[in-house]
């Protein structure tokens, strides 16, 4: 029995209509000015909009920076930085899918501790107190709202960084499903398959704990009741709930216990031959799952007794690929693949030791 | 769908050891100077000396406030208030079962705010600010330890105030289940039964959400599966770990949905007759289920397909009481327990409607 930590740090106000009392949370933390760090298509949503109608009626003054995309990199957070240091935030919002979360958390090491992305890859690298953060999600993916770790990308290597720290923590999560509802089919399925793989690597790597568990058990059952429901239009403002709820608790669980050789291999699949995350995730998932179940199929069969096939089904109800050979990648760049994978630091925690030999294995039975 | 907020307030530390590191703990939360709450049995074996050199070693200085047992009441609240005016305490730290989680919050209301404990039965009734709190357990029943609310008698009426605030939750609650493998054979019975039934109340309550739903099926899991386990004497640490993990979680679950029926018909037994609270619930909890059935069966089901009779037989292989009319409980006195039980605030949760009339008819069961 190994002992763990459970850190407090995120506190959640769920429901729909949540995201009207913005304004009221944010000046009960005694935010004055924040920095709105929101993309495009959530600018044209208008929710930014909606946003800063609720921080003004609080009496708070709200920029806000959308000059990024899917996989923010260090360049994008370094020009947040920059309308940071011209706004003088003294707090800052989150608002959008996991590139929002990310960017926000990137802007907020950068704006308060100076230097480069490159500096807070790794953990707890960041000196002084960092800014702090509501995280408001409208999909149902990453988790990233659960999480002190914001994924960017390195602009001149390409390079994933995970920059983490305990202050890079939102101190609160506003989950209103009435933001989550209306997700594009394609997104809702990209972004709810990688939360479903969240709560199946959570639940078998070498990290898990109590409290891991806890999580990734309920996001389980909240996932994979939700997200073949809301992809075959059912289910409504109770199933996109459920699916947030969902995603939440695998982030949730994804900090207390990391991720494994899905996320290894399925990461040299986005950086090589730019498949989408959640896509290269429905190419890998299931496939990992049967190789690792010599050694974890007790865990997995709490889930379903069948769970390679049982994943294999929501992807398939979802339209996500279901082969690398179809979906652009050459049987010749597996070995390439399978050295780059064995590289990645969240195969570290995979339940079967997981190596080169092992990703080719792997990424073979995916081909 | 209804809306509802979780605060992120209670820190965990968990797993074999974990007692040691409590004064580099405090002393990283700005401890200088630490109140210890702990009952006379709890220093009787030595877990006080160790917690004081664990401080010393650190730097803090730590006096112990041991005036209280069983069911701490307001005049025993006002004597470690006494002791702590002399000790000048910034901050406490509550060691022992229930009863040490209860007192030191109460203790904190008065030191800091002053008054009487009935100014503080309901919520948030504190004006300035608690002291900062570490919590302790050595029982695993209570789940104080995850709670805001303190439970004390009032000395005069002997009527129990839940005494509540934002402030009077732990920052820190330190698991170790050394602490725990060596409790008592009655005591592990009647908290542990205790525990199951706050996993049990809060899957169903009519304010039961996403979070206490996640805490009250793990609390489930690990509880039923560990106590019969250490109440046969196998499991040892592994068993006693989860015990108190699965009373933690179902704490945490309680701060999410209140509890029910059992708790309201309990509770007067307890008050009328002095029946321990674990026997009070192991007389009741049973009932209750069966007659919550007709509405929350579908609930219960997941937990066992024939919840009131897994019940009985935890209870029974605890040796916990099984009727009223053994346990010195005349038939002549069920009207006016149920009286009592239908004033019992935790019972407007439960999701059957719960009066007099039910509460009798309850009674009439478990007698």
């Amino acid at each position: 029995m190994t002992g763990f930590a459970s850190h407090a740090r995120t506190s959640v106000q769920f429901g729909p209509g949540s995201f009207a009392g913005l304004g009221e949370a944010a000046r009960s933390r005694g935010f004055r000015r924040s920095l709105i760090v929101s993309d495009p298509g959530i600018r044209k949503a208008r929710f930014v909009e909606h946003a800063q109608a609720s921080l003004a009626a609080a009496g708070i003054a709200a920029g806000c920076f959308d000059g990024f995309g899917e996989n923010p990199d260090s360049a994008q957070a370094e020009a947040g930085r920059q309308y940071a240091a011209a706004f003088e935030p003294d707090s800052i919002i989150g608002l959008g899918g996991g590139s929002s979360m990310d960017c926000a958390k990137a802007i907020n090491f950068l704006f308060t501790n100076g230097g480069t992305m490159r500096d807070y890859w790794g953990y707890a690298k960041a000196a002084a107190p960092l800014l702090p953060m509501i995280g408001i999600p409208t999909t149902t993916g990453t988790g990233s709202e659960a999480q002190t770790y914001a994924l960017i990308s390195d602009a001149d290597t390409h390079v994933k960084m995970a920059c983490g720290a305990p202050g890079a923590a939102f101190g609160l999560v506003i989950l209103d499903p009435e933001l989550a509802v209306s997700q594009p089919r394609p997104v809702l399925a990209a972004a709810g398959y990688d939360a479903i793989s969240h709560a199946v690597e959570t639940l078998v790597t070498t990290k898990r704990n109590h409290m891991s568990d806890c999580y990734a058990r309920e996001s389980w059952r909240l996932l994979s009741k939700a997200f073949p429901r809301l992809l075959s239009g059912q289910g409504g403002i109770e199933a996109a709930g459920d699916m947030q709820m969902g995603a939440y608790l695998a982030g949730a669980a994804i900090e207390h216990s990391m991720l494994g050789a899905a996320h290894a291999t399925a990461n040299p699949l986005t950086a090589r031959y730019g498949i989408a995350h959640g896509h290269a995730i429905a190419l890998m998932l299931d496939h990992v799952v049967a190789w690792n179940e010599l050694v974890a199929g007790g865990r997995y069969s709490e889930f379903d007794q069948d769970l390679p096939a049982r994943l294999d089904e929501l992807a398939s109800a979802a339209n996500l690929p279901r082969s690398l050979g179809s979906s652009g990648v050459p049987e010749s760049a597996l070995p390439q693949l399978a050295e780059d994978a064995s590289r990645q630091w969240t195969g570290t925690f995979n339940p079967r030791k997981f190596d080169a030999a092992a990703a080719l294995e792997i990424y073979q039975c995916a081909f």
